[in-house]
C-alpha cells in the first residue's frame, strides 16, 4: 500500500468551471497506484469542486447562470458585503456544491465516467490562484 | 491492509431515489474489512448520490418534488436542449447532490446512521443503467 | 499504513453553525498520521457536514438566511411534515450540503485552508446530540 500527495495551483480569472481532470490524471498515473482512491481537496470556501459533463460547453455555461440567478451577486439578504458583492454568494455556491471529491482508481486509470471532467467552481469574479490538494492511496 | 473494488449496475426507470444500502452493505461485508472506509462513486453527471431517510417513504417523494421545483425541467434559462427539457436540470441537480460518498467501516459495519440509507438519485425521465464504482481499503 | 477512527457527538441548540475543526484537529495529531486522509461522516439526515469561512460571523449567519429562505420551514409543498415544519427542510437542506467530507493531512496537519473551518450544520430547531465518525488512513 501505498500515497502520493501533492499540492496544485489552478489560476482562475472570474466566475467559471476550470478544468483539471487531465492534470488530476497524470499525477495518478505517476503515482504509480493501479487500484485505489484519488480525493481532490479545495483550501477555499469561495471556489469549490464540481464533476461535469465535459462534451458540449453549453453544459458549463448554464451551471454557472443557474447558480448565479439562485444567488445573485449583490442579494440584499446578506450582511457580509465588504469583500464585495460576489463574495457570500461564492461562500453560498461553495456550500452547494464540493470541497471534497474522491475518485476510485481502477486498473491504473481514475474511474470518471465518459463524459465526466472534474473542475474548479471559481465563484469570485477576479482573479485567483486556487489551491487544490491532490492525494493518492492505493496499491 | 487491505482493498476491494467493485462496478455496481443500478437500471433506473425515471427520476427518483434508488437505495443501494443492501447491495453496498453486502460488499463491505463480503470484503471482510474491519476497519475502514467506503467509497461509492458515480460514473455520470445526470444521476448522483445522496445519503437520505429511509423510512417515510414521503420524505423521497418531497425530496424530489424540491429538486423539481428548484430546477424545473424546460427551465428556459437554459441554453443545453438538444437531449431532452430533463437534461440540463439533470447535470445542475447533479451538482447540488454528490458524486461520491464516503462512509467509515466501524466493527465491521458501515457507519449509516439509524435511519440513513444510501440512494441514487436518478434525474433523468428515461430508462438508465448507472454504473456506480464501489472501493474499500481498510484493515 | 496505520489507520484510527472515533465517534464524536456534537449537542446543538437550535439551526446553526458548530464548529468541529479543534477536535476533529487534535484527533488527526493524536493519531500520528504523517501523510494521509480524515474523513468526517454525519450519520443524520436532519443535520450535515460544511466547509465554510471561519472568520467573519456574518457568513455564518448569511448562509443560514440563505438556506431558511431556499427551504423555508413549513413550505406547502412537502406532504412528510409529522414531525415538525422544520423536518423536511432539515433532510432538503442535508441532501444540498455534505454528508461525508475528507481532507488530506500534510505534514501531520490537516489541509484545511487558512480561512477554513469544518462544520456541523444543524437543520432542526430542537435540542440534539448529533453523532460524527472521524476516520484517519495513512503513514
Amino acid at each position: 500500500m501505498q500515497q502520493a500527495q501533492k499540492e496544485i495551483i489552478v489560476t482562475t480569472d472570474g466566475q467559471g468551471l476550470y478544468e483539471i481532470s487531465e492534470e488530476v490524471r497524470r499525477f495518478a498515473k505517476d503515482a504509480g497506484i493501479r487500484t485505489g482512491q484519488l480525493t481532490a481537496y479545495c483550501r477555499h470556501t469561495s471556489a469549490s469542486l464540481v464533476i461535469q459533463e465535459n462534451a458540449d460547453p453549453d453544459v458549463r455555461r448554464d451551471l454557472i447562470a443557474f447558480f448565479q440567478r439562485l444567488v445573485p451577486d449583490g442579494d440584499p439578504l446578506f450582511v457580509h458585503t465588504l469583500e464585495g458583492d460576489d463574495d457570500m454568494p461564492a461562500h453560498v455556491k461553495s456550500a452547494l456544491t464540493q470541497t471534497s471529491i474522491t475518485i476510485p482508481i481502477m486498473e491504473e486509470k481514475l474511474a470518471l465516467g465518459t463524459w465526466q471532467g472534474l473542475y474548479l467552481f471559481e465563484h469570485r469574479n477576479q482573479p485567483h490562484a486556487r489551491k487544490i490538494v491532490l492525494h493518492v492511496i492505493g496499491a
